[in-house]
Formats: structure tokens, sequence, C-alpha cells
């Protein structure tokens, strides 16, 4: 079903779908200058390799545009294939219509993800680099962002192509002994192995922990905010996008569809998980075994108990930061946030009166306490340290990969301290260095695995 | 309010908003090329105009992202000034970061339109051509399309120069008698310039006329489906929709906020104009009384009076269209439509019964009789005849200015049967040449005018 992986000449709009004052399709592969060229008022055959066109685009002897072609000569373009880039104007008519004339004139659509594939079938970058520029593209946090870039850049691929060569080498000392097996000879220095083995599997250890902190920056920390209707949570929200740009807010369809709030501070990104379900409830909070709450709190990193300070005394806060508290994981923390300190005179006396020390006091309304509440936001993401030039597993896939290359490196050092034979050892690195080739591409890759990982692609890319 | 017109580097989002695989940021103005270079890891200050330049778009000494740039000198660009255009990986987050490092670097964020009007500016077209720019990228159907790309490589101009440059010489006579004045001489020959104004004038009664159907290309046709809730307006909407290319059905946003269907049809657009206000009420056309029916039918240029021929005898069809035909306007059509000829044997029978004899008789389930519907709703859409390479008048702006000129010429014409003062008849003539020139901007045009038109473009064009 995925990827003709025929050398047909393919073209896409490689720019965002709909109108705009320009539009750029891309053409790529063995006929694309040639298909190109025909249907071009100018001279693309002669044209030098990153030089740039403007003539008309012929229709049946018409001009149906007035065009910007960009010449890229194999194998210096982004596939690494002879690669055409129209810039016309940005009607979608205009846009339908030279990708029409151009699969008439010997083109295919492009699939999902098919240039950057082609760009890794030519060697122009690994299959973590490929991952990284899809995910560079929907990168909506500053942290997000860094990480995909570095991937991209093949920051990621080092360490993974270091492993798998230090893994390489002790195979090959491995597989020599089986040669002479019968001279009971040892070429692998077994000390020296030990220690080697002992490195990646920190190494190993380093990139499968750094996947908490990798797919939280990629995919944004779940907070859930938890209180009465009226303690003040939409209020708190706004105040939190208003204060922090928010990248995402204005882009047609990105939350519409969602029911979270995202919010990016210091370029990590938030997603405030609704608590929908609980707004019906008067007393929610207190009403905890209610399914919807527990889930909202189950789904969540960071639980915010947002109370009224006018409404609440200590000692409920108290009981019910306790209840919530019974509920957490290991993993997860809880933020109490006293709001409304503006509505009175005896807020502030409130404030000091008792309640759990590590209370945060605030109004959303007047903006006080949220730098605070943002610096514990943070502090509680245990992202603060990070610098997103640091190698970090984001990827899933590359998670699973890591950890069945590590499951088998175990099995390896077990097997040296059982003297298991040199043909078993051999078999479990190999798995091992099998397992960190899926992630680089360095072996063959599944077919049904790179459809997959190229499905999730935009069109055009 | 509008345009600073100052000659700062500006920079803006040229393609279309959200998520692509690519973006384009087009930066222009005298220091485009000296910040873009300042930013990126490449040379381009040393790049030949029309080249291309791999490298990385650089933030406080770390790469941002790996983009390509297009230099384009002045004065070989569409500002005809320096321009570069940075094409970058499409993430909403790129943009919004290069855009804001860019601004913080020296450029201004472009206001709508604001790189055409500096092409406009620079001579590089006159108004009407930068006008029909912003009409080329709304485009929505083929003849709307033919029709501003005509005028966008001058077509109109030229029409309208051709007129201001006869009328300039007429005036330049006329004006040059008043300096002999005392003399009584006659440089202008009455009789050659009666002939000329006679060529005039026919020149923009055919461009005047031409507005109507300019307008209906440009803008779609409006038919108003009347008829009971159940005569099948919804599958005959369909029917007619998944018949032809539905250019504009799937981009998000452009119907959902109208309660319009579009359909296309041998490339002109037909709007059909909700009558959900009729939908309600069970006899709805009979009453057609109700304000809402008559609004509906009022605003269109057609009006399909569907009907089940099942439901509705020969005697009630001819008596409902005729309550419609009363309502009619000069300049509207009405098509009568027997629909549902599938549901039973008795259909054809009933078919041939006495029924208006313009009735034409379809299917819209089994897609019978569509061809002949679609024929019909060209024919009455006169616009059959058209070919899109003609001169046509399709901007309101352009047709008040030529109305206005045909007054102004009406009058010296009256002027010279009445035997006017040659310098009176100059004031006529100057202003029918002050109307003229508004079109093409041949004349210092109102600053407010500016704002308007250039006001109605995309950011980033």
């Amino acid at each position: 079903m995925f990827f003709h992986a025929d050398d047909a000449t393919v073209c896409a709009l490689s720019t965002a779908p709909g109108m705009g004052a320009i539009a750029v399709i891309r053409v790529s592969g063995p006929d694309a200058i040639g298909i190109c060229h025909d249907l071009f008022s100018g001279d693309l055959v002669k044209a030098d390799s990153h030089t740039v066109k403007y003539g008309r685009f012929m229709k049946d002897q018409e001009t149906l545009d007035e065009v910007v072609m960009t010449v890229f000569r194999a194998p210096n373009s982004f596939t690494g294939e002879d690669v055409v880039e129209i810039s016309c104007h940005g009607s979608v008519f205009i846009q339908q219509e030279i990708l029409r004339i151009l699969v008439e004139n010997g083109c295919r659509y492009a699939e999902r993800g098919e240039f950057t594939f082609r760009a890794f079938q030519n060697g122009k970058m690994d299959l973590s680099q490929a991952e990284a520029v899809a995910d560079l593209i929907a990168a909506e946090s500053e942290g997000a962002h860094e990480l995909a870039l570095h991937q991209m850049r093949g920051g990621f691929s080092k360490e993974i192509n270091d492993l798998r060569e230090q893994l390489i080498h002790f195979a090959a000392l491995i597989e020599l002994e089986l040669d002479f097996s019968e001279e009971d000879v040892e070429f692998a220095d077994r000390t020296e192995l030990t220690k080697l083995l002992l490195k990646i599997e920190g190494v190993l250890t380093g990139l499968i922990n750094s996947f908490r902190s990798g797919n939280a920056i990629k995919n944004g920390i779940p907070v859930a905010i938890v209180g009465r209707p009226n303690a003040g949570k939409s209020t708190l929200l706004n105040a939190l996008l208003n204060e922090e740009r928010a990248i995402v807010s204005d882009i047609p369809g990105t939350t519409r569809d969602t029911i979270e709030d995202r919010v990016t501070i210091d370029g990590i990104q938030f997603r405030f998980i609704d608590t929908a379900g609980l707004r019906d409830t008067e007393d929610a909070i207190e009403k905890i075994g209610v399914e919807r709450s527990r889930e909202a709190i189950k789904k969540a990193s960071i639980i915010v108990y947002l109370f009224d300070i006018n409404e609440m005394d200590a000692t409920t806060v108290e009981h019910t930061a306790e209840t919530i508290r019974n509920e957490l994981h290991e993993d997860q923390h809880m933020l109490i946030v006293a709001n409304k300190l503006d509505l009175s005179d005896e807020s502030a006396a409130k404030a000091a009166d008792g309640h759990p020390r590590e209370t945060l006091f605030i109004s959303a309304l007047n903006r006080k306490g949220l730098e605070d509440m943002k610096e514990s936001l943070i502090n509680l993401s245990n992202l603060a340290h990070l610098d997103g030039q640091q190698t970090m597993v984001t990827n899933i896939r590359h998670h699973e990969a890591l950890t069945k290359a590590y499951a088998a490196l175990k099995e390896v050092m077990q097997g040296m301290e059982t003297g298991l034979p040199g043909d078993l050892l051999a078999i479990d690195i190999r798995k091992a260095l099998h397992h960190l080739g899926e992630i680089t591409g360095g072996i063959d890759v599944d077919r049904d695995i790179l459809g997959t990982i190229f499905g999730k692609f935009c069109i055009g890319k």
C-alpha cells in the first residue's frame, strides 16, 4: 500500500494548503527538469544548479501563471535527485492546475513524506534524521524545535552509530574466535570487552532514560487543573496564555480539535488537559471518586489544585490536597494554588493562615504570583536544566529499539558472566546491532516500518 | 493608518499560513541582502541575482533551521528592490522565529499588499495590474483566473492607456487653442475630434458593459434554488458537485462561513444561495410572500424552480412558475426543473403532461438530464460565448471610474454640439482623463484609495 519506490518523477504542493501570496510546488526525479522545461517559457535544460528562472507556466499554449522556477541538480538537492521548485501565485486554482498539468505530462503525485524518503534512499540522511524532519515541521515549542533540529542535524545518529561501531568491533572479534574454535583462542580481551559493554550500557541507559524528558519536550507536559468551577481556571489559563507568546493559538485547526489549552513557558510546552467533566459537579474535587476526574488526573504529569482563597478554609484545602495526593503515582506532582488573592482584604490574611506550606498564592485576575507559578511548573517538569542541545530520545520507535538493544546487551553481559560460548554470545550481539540499526536505517528496515514512518509526514515533504 | 511608504526593508510570510513541508518568507528593501546575509551561514553579499544558497539560518550563534535563500537583485525582482526569499521548514514555530529575528535585525513587518505596492511604486506594474495580482490569488474558477491573469499581464491597462493617450492628445490641442484664444484659431479639427470621441465612447461603453459579465465571472453567478423541502435540492447540488471538480470544496474555511454551495461548470462558477429560510415552510414556494424567499430570489441572477414530478401537477407548477416570474427583474432568469423522474413509471408519462414548455426533466439521483441543466445554466449566464482572453472589467472601482469618465466624455460631446468654449471643454476632458488615470494609477492616486486597494491583499503579497 505504501510507496511505489519507483524512480518516477513526483510532484506535490510543499507549502501549507490553502490560499497564500505564493505557493511552492516541488518536482523531483530524473525527468523533473525536462518536464518543467517543456511547460515553461524559459530554458531550464541549460540552467545551472541553484539558479532561478522567471517566466510563464504554460497550459495548452496559453499562460497559466507567471512563475519562478528554481533548479537543483542531482545530487545537490534535498532528495538527491534533480529537483525543480515552482513558485507560483498562491491561488488554490493555480496550485491544482499546475499539479494536474504536471501529472498529465508524466509526473506522479508524491505520497506523504516521499521527498524525504528519497533523500533517505539516496543517502542524504539516515532514518532518524528523516524522522526528525517530520518532528521539526510539527514542533510547536522552542524545546521541541531544538530537539528535532539537533536530531535532524545528525546529533542523535552520531551517538547511535558510535555505539554500533563499537559493538560491531566486539562482534567481529568474537566471530573471529569462532573460526578458530578448535584452537580455543580468545581474540577479544574479555576485560576490555566488559569495560566496553559497561560503557555502551551506560550510553544506552542514558538515551533510554532521556525518553521521558524528550517525549515531554516533544509532546508537551500534561497538566490537569482541578478545583471547583468558580476557582478561576479559565482566568488562570488566559493569564498564562497572554503572558507568553501563544505560538499555536492563532493557527486554525491546531487546537480546535483538541480539548487542551497549550501554553509554552520558557520554550517548554504545557498541555492543560480539560477537566470539563468536573465542571458540572458543584463539589467536584471532594467527589474525587468520580471517574472522569480520576482520568484527567491519571493522564497528567502535574496536577494543579486550584481553589478560591476566599471560599475554602485551610482544613478543607488540606483534606482535598491529601485526597489528591493519595491518587498520585510516583512520577506525578501536585501544585496547590490559592487564587483570588485580589477579592478582599481578608485574602492576604487568609493566605498565611494554616494552608499547606507549599501553597502558591496568586491572583490570576491581577496577574500576581504568575511568575512563581510558572517557575514551579518548570521545576516540576524536571526540564529546567535541559538546554535542548543534548542528545535526547523523543521517538517511541527509537525508545523501543533502544530498549530491545539494551535487553540484548544485558544478555551478552550475563552470558559473559556465565561463560556462554562465543557463538551464542555473537547471536545476542547481532541482535543488539540489529535493533540499533533500525533507528538509523543502517540495516534493511522493514517496508512496513518505513510506511509507518513516512506515512506520518505531510504531503509535499 | 495605511502604508508607511518608507524605504524600510520589510518581511512577511508569503506562503499560506499554517504548517507545511516548507514555508517561504519574503524580505524586500535596500537592506534585504545585508540583513539576511548576517543571519545566514553562507555568503549572500557576493551572491548573483537569481541564485539560491543553501545554509543555516542563525539565531544567537545557534542554528535555527536549515534553509535555502534565493537572492533577487534590484531591479530584477517582484518589487523592483533587492529581495531575499527564505525557504525554511514549514513549522509555525520556525516561521514565527525567523520573522521575529528579521524584525530584531532591522526589518519591519510588511503590511497587507506591501510587496505589490512597492512593485507599483517602482513602476513594475500599474495599479490595475497590481489589483489583478490580488484577484489572481483569490480566483477560484478558470474564468476568474483567466480574467485576472489577462489583467495582470497588462491587457486591461493597455486598453485604458490607449484611451488616455488619445484623450490627452485631444486635450492638448484644445488647450493649445486657449493660448491663442484671442486669435480664434482651431488646432483641433472638430470633425476628427468628434470621430475620436465617438470611438472612445464606444470603447468605454464596451468596457462598462463588460462589467456585468466580468463581475459574474469573478464573483460567480448567484443561483437560488426554490421549491418544497423534498424537491431534492441537496441531491441536485451534490450531483452537480460530484460531476465537476469541486475546486473549493476541500479547502477549509472557504465555504464553511458562507451559506453558499459553489459549483464550477465549464470554468464558470455558480453560487447556489441557501434558501434555508424556506426549508421549514411546508409549502414555501406558494407562500412566496415570505420575506426570506423574496430575499433569496432578489439576490440571484438565475432562479431554479425545482419540484418533484411525482408530487406536483402541471397546473400547480404553472401557477407557481407564474408567481415566481412576476417577482423577477429584467436581468433575472428562471429555470423550471422537474426532478425525481426516477421514482415511478408514471414519471415519464407525467413528464410530457402539460408542464411549461421550457421545463427540464431530470433525475438528480440517477444523474439524468444534468448535462442539459448545466447547459441551460451556462446559457442563462450569458457567459457561454466568452473566452476569458478578452478585456473585461471585473473591478467595481474600475467600473465606477469608467462610468465617471464616460459621463465626463458625454459632457464634452454635448459641449461640442452646443459650441461650448474651449476652456470649459478642456475641464471636462481633464475630468475624464483623471478618472481613467485612477484605474492604472497614471495620476497621483489618493492615499486612501491606495489603502483600500492594497488593504484587500493578503499579508505577504
